[in-house]
């Protein structure tokens, strides 16, 4: 074996770990999946936790406008999962888990609309999770191979509704509310997200900042418990918490979530 | 005009209120809609709220396997919505929402299934509203228009998890475990579901019992409300909320939720 076939073979080997990026986008009248490569994008036929392949005709990254990466059949997420953000409260013994509705995604750069009635929308940057392949009771092994790949999200959360003078039985509009789940710029498959720095931005300022290793649930933890009670499918999103404290953002505002080697998602704040 | 041609025009003027049923069933290895006309089932060329057509080769409806007939984007349910059910709870002042995950649905008939480590699962029989259109803030007559047909539902709830020792921070489990949400049998349009009896029957004996019209916020208001925070889709599924008090049901039990003029929703319970 010549060293050139040697250096060849070692990076096929470790090709599967390598990093691969890949954005959802509106390309004329349909939405499509690419694959980043460098400036570019490759058209794939499909999400690509659905095995999209490559087709032909690529893209100038630049010249497309991103949507979510990601087209779930269900979004889930986490409470509490820092020790940072739970305060005085008490730790939960397992994933404290609710739903948000998919008609509630955005995508980067698109407006977070502040709710008619609405007076204390915070933001919430989070590591989320899409998954590869779904199931039952997925061991922790099982579960952190389902995951295909993860992206930047802001739970975006109405406070009062949420737990104040408004507060509703259940957190369906104060977490749910339309434009209340911006995600992206990018899925990232591939990454070390377990223990990446999370950076959450009010105008520039830095307003949270913690690396996703300090969840207290970590990822295949918190899959492998929902799988427990509920079946999870391809492309399902799980936003997996958010760290420190949260603020106030009102119209005009722009809030940026920042994961290192994951992207950046920033979107700015509009009345209703 | 004959006499003939008038009725015929008055039946034909009569024709949009009339009662229709629809069924959702696996069709070998597809799963089709159909029409039901007495005895036999016309198959249809997508969900009636999508606009299904009419296609050939009609089913006898004793021969079909039914499905939950709804297969939406997202479910939603009504918290307190019976006065008989708030006992010495806050009336609410706004209809109090959550959501179901879709992947808790299943058939007439098919068993609710008992998750590992649950210890107190309750039947709630419920009418539920299948939407025709969607959007946002619709008004309370663009709503009732929104509303495709009704059928029969069981918001299946485990109490320790909802309210008891092992409360979680929100209903994900207590309400959206696997096989917590049977619907059925058939999808109703036209019929005066504003005020038809609603009876649930825990093996024969009636345990539930209340008209429709007893509900704090009618249909109607429920889907004018949501549709003020989150857009509503063709074919979202919303539970309305349960009367009266409900009781534990344990492997071997069935439940059965009738509503008059709609249909009888039976499942059996079995353990994990």
């Amino acid at each position: 074996m010549t060293r050139r076939q040697s250096i060849t073979m070692m990076a096929a080997a470790a090709a599967p770990s390598a990093i691969e990026k890949f954005v959802r986008f509106q390309n004329g009248a349909r939405i499509s999946w690419g694959r980043v490569d460098g400036e570019q994008v490759i058209p794939l036929s499909n999400a690509p936790y659905l095995g999209g392949k490559p087709l032909g005709g690529k893209k100038q990254l630049k010249n497309i406008t991103l949507l979510a990466p990601a087209d779930p059949p269900k979004v889930l997420a986490v409470g509490l999962n820092y020790k940072s953000h739970i305060g005085t409260r008490t730790v939960p013994k397992e994933p404290e888990i609710f739903y948000k509705p998919t008609t509630c995604l955005i995508a980067p750069g698109e407006p977070i609309v502040i709710p008619a009635g609405a007076k204390n929308v915070h933001y919430e940057g989070e590591l989320v999770l899409v998954m590869a392949t779904g199931g039952r009771n997925l061991t922790i092994e099982q579960a952190k191979a389902a995951i295909f790949g993860v992206t930047c999200g802001n739970d975006v959360s109405e406070r009062d509704w949420q737990n104040g003078p408004q507060k509703d039985l259940q957190w369906w509009r104060a977490k749910g509310s339309d434009t209340f789940g911006p995600l992206g710029p990018m899925l990232v498959k591939g990454a070390a997200y377990d223990k990446a720095l999370l950076q959450t931005r009010l105008n520039k300022e830095v307003v949270q900042k913690q690396f996703t290793s300090d969840l207290l649930f970590d990822c295949p933890t918190i899959v492998s418990y929902i799988s427990k009670y509920v079946t999870l499918a391809p492309g399902d999103v799980i936003y997996t918490g958010t760290p420190g404290s949260t603020k106030r953002m009102v119209a005009g505002d722009s809030v940026e979530v920042e994961i290192e080697g994951i992207g950046l998602l920033r979107n700015p704040i509009k009345a209703s």
